[in-house]
């Protein structure tokens, strides 16, 4: 049975398009949700190509702030949608598809939901990108939106 | 919502195990299943190298009762797990995955669901396979099981 969906979120409009699916499909399964960003790994001179701390803070705490208040937003979105679904936040650090597919077996997860175009996958045929990754890879069902 | 489920299928042991997961999946959702079957278009040589009539029946009508006989069977694993659900079954001719995507939009499909290794497609990474341009080129969910 469906009983643990989880959503990968990495902030694009495919995710959050994925987001509202799960949340639709979950309305019949009312299945535990588990909101999951990866962050790849980046360097502070390419975290830093990508946004520009404006106070004390590295680049890396940028990064990760931006990070919680996706997940938090996610969740926020799923609670809105029926206060007694059980959801979770969580954050990772390393390959996306990888470290999707580890999460999702190490939480037992039944259905893995991921938007078609994620951030830097503009080319959906184009080799390695997250969702064609997550699908081969995983032995998990992915419903890709 | 989720009303209409399209499952393609092609005679392959991931088929079956997505057939199998479309069931379990719709014993929450109530939809309609559309069972597929596209036939790659296929000339009699090479028809003749996927199997031999052994009447005199020409290779073409072969092929089509096999694709009937799948549809069939597929319909009736359905129905064995709840016949209250509308299962109807078709066979296309045309490039596979274009063909799964043209029915599903033509039949207002909401979910295609499809395993992620049919026949001729061993590796998942393989560029063109079915479930990857599926994936990648239709504007309605997809599951990969």
């Amino acid at each position: 049975m469906f009983k643990k969906i989880l959503v990968a979120i990495d902030g694009s409009d495919a995710a959050k398009a994925a987001l509202e699916k799960a949340i639709e499909l979950n309305q019949s399964l009312h299945a535990d949700i588990y909101i999951l960003l990866v962050q790849k790994h980046m360097s502070n001179l390419e975290a830093s190509m990508h946004m520009m701390p404006n106070d004390n803070s590295t680049v890396g705490d940028s990064v990760l702030a931006y990070s919680e208040q996706l997940v938090k937003s996610a969740k926020s979105t799923v609670t809105a949608a029926n206060p007694e679904i059980n959801v979770r936040g969580f954050i990772k650090i390393g390959p996306v598809a990888r470290t999707i597919i580890a999460f999702a077996e190490e939480r037992q997860i039944d259905l893995i939901v991921l938007g078609s175009r994620g951030h830097g996958d503009r080319d959906g045929f184009m080799l390695g990108s997250v969702s064609h990754k997550v699908t081969s890879m995983a032995n998990i069902p992915v419903l890709v939106i």
